[in-house]
């Protein structure tokens, strides 16, 4: 059995919200026995939802909040008039010692902004990074950062691999966790100075890491090593663009499915393969980015997820306040900070 | 009827030369009937080649070359020992008038080595840049630079932008091609500064281009533009992360559709749509890269290409070749080079 465990959630954050969330909550709890879970919101709305869903009863508590973030709000409209929201709230339950973590769908640079300014960063993190969970052919890679910042020196990257393989230990169940350096790959052209640079640091560090070296964008897929490190402008452009190319090959296959009656017959006849197909292809089973590097756990869950989607995210929130991963990090930074790094 | 055309090709380069080069190249020459071929390569291995194709008397002449470039060779290695190789006098050919433009199936970095080397930067342009046609939702999209740099300024994403309309122009057919530049997009924190500097600086040029302002990673797909603009390291990676992330679901069909009898039987009857859906993923389709930004027209094509694909990237060189596309990019660079980026 798992340590203890209360989850903060913004239960108003999301396009379907509250009503994913509060689903989405249960579908957690019924997974997580050893959890309990804060859901911020309004009060009269949230009421009736819980008291109908099953299971919910005595581990869930309402912390009523009258505002909420909207989508369009920008990070520092939020800051300033946020307060007193079911999103600030539910980061503050977590700042305050109330909750493990929180997770919510609502507005990212929102969410990005609160979380920072109440979690603050860890002592030795200057730029917190947003991790996300790629699939792959082996099973799951974190990619980061995919988003938090638009550029990383070589050190933020050495900063961004500790970071990654504590990540990837606390959420993909790999004790020891291969990590890379995304890169272009010429033999005589390896990349710009900073990943040049990051590199010899990881390869000559004293971390115990299991760093493989560069790789390049086609081993993301291929699920080359389980963390992949970048920065925050290389990431979010081979995220975004790995969901366009199999957003536009899921088109294409809709319409070689319903292209006649006979494919139509023949994709009825294929279902039980194209299940798994569309199973490994769904987002919500990968659900939640993490601002890593912060004082404490903040998920951000997609602000379409359905309630399965939702539940991943809490899960991936459940795994991270329940593992070692912010010790483990402070260990690795200490180890390159004084010296370490410095040495080379 | 098109100008009449010369075309120059390193029959000896790629996985499955000269085989594939020679079928590739007959099949070009049946395409368009106002081409001939010089064929460089080893003539004893050629000559019955040639002799057992159909069509090829006549409009094919083979260029004895006794060396080839290896795929292992370094581009220093090919620059120094490279002279008198198929590839080489491929390109060379192009140099000295007795062709239009070359194609290439041989060692990547090799080729843009000798093509710089011979055909020299166009005046004007300090970074020649590689370009991608990739596979869209709404047809196909050029992609630059795709590698051919490491790092871009903001004046270099300019002449980049200028490069790919023109090139566009040459092979899309489309009169006026839509361009953007690849960004991240969070509202307050829109990328680094070289981005946003070019952005101001094709904001406010005097090109009568269509400049749509940022597109991000999943508008590559969507087709959201004809033209996407970007450094050598993002391009690069983008362009190996979406081929990952293709060929991993691809895998994953063919499992989907091999799980068991009745999935096989599903998958046969679907088939004249997963045709379609094979075809639109089929490399051969949109193969050929150009390192634009020369003197002439060298046109690389996939190493694994098979006959299809090669005479693809022909067809590709022949358009170039066929094109105003040089005149073009020479007067955008007046127009932005003396006060025009300057200006702003």
């Amino acid at each position: 059995m798992q340590r203890k465990l209360t989850l903060s959630i913004d239960a108003m954050g999301g396009d379907a919200a509250p009503g994913i969330t509060v689903d989405g909550t249960a579908e957690f709890l019924a997974r997580r026995p050893e959890a309990v879970a804060l859901l911020h919101g309004d009060e009269a709305v949230l009421t009736p939802l819980v008291a109908a869903k099953a299971g919910l009863a005595g581990r869930v508590t309402i912390v009523h909040a009258a505002e909420k973030i909207t989508s369009d709000m920008k990070p520092s409209q939020a800051l300033r008039r946020g307060k007193g929201s079911s999103m600030w709230n539910a980061v503050e339950a977590v700042k305050e010692g109330r909750a493990d973590a929180s997770v919510s769908a609502g507005n990212t640079g929102a969410l990005m902004a609160i979380s920072m300014l109440q979690l603050r960063k860890m002592d030795g993190v200057h730029r917190p990074a947003m991790t996300a969970l790629w699939p792959t052919l082996r099973g799951r890679t974190v990619v980061l950062d995919v988003g938090a910042n638009v550029e990383a020196d070589a050190e933020q990257l050495v900063t961004f691999a500790i970071m990654g393989e504590a990540f990837a230990r606390a959420t993909l169940g790999v004790e020891r966790p291969s990590v890379g350096l995304l890169n272009i790959g010429s033999e005589e052209m390896k990349g710009h100075e900073e990943v040049r640079e990051a590199h010899e640091l990881l390869r000559n560090s004293p971390l115990k890491m299991d760093y493989r070296g560069f790789v390049e964008g086609d081993d993301i897929s291929a699920g080359a090593v389980d963390v992949v490190v970048t920065d925050g402008f290389t990431g979010n452009v081979a995220l975004k663009t790995g969901e366009g190319v199999a957003r536009m090959l899921a088109s294409r296959m809709r319409e070689a499915f319903t292209a006649n009656l006979v494919s139509k017959l023949g994709a009825g006849l294929a279902m039980s393969g194209l299940k798994q197909l569309k199973d490994f292809m769904d987002p919500s089973n990968v659900n939640g980015g993490v601002l890593i590097g912060l004082g404490g756990v903040s998920v951000k869950s997609h602000g379409g997820a359905d309630a399965r989607g939702f539940a991943t995210a809490c899960l991936l929130a459940a795994d991270l306040a329940q593992s070692d991963y912010r010790i483990e990090i402070a260990a690795n930074l200490a180890r390159v900070g004084t010296g370490g790094l410095a040495a080379e």
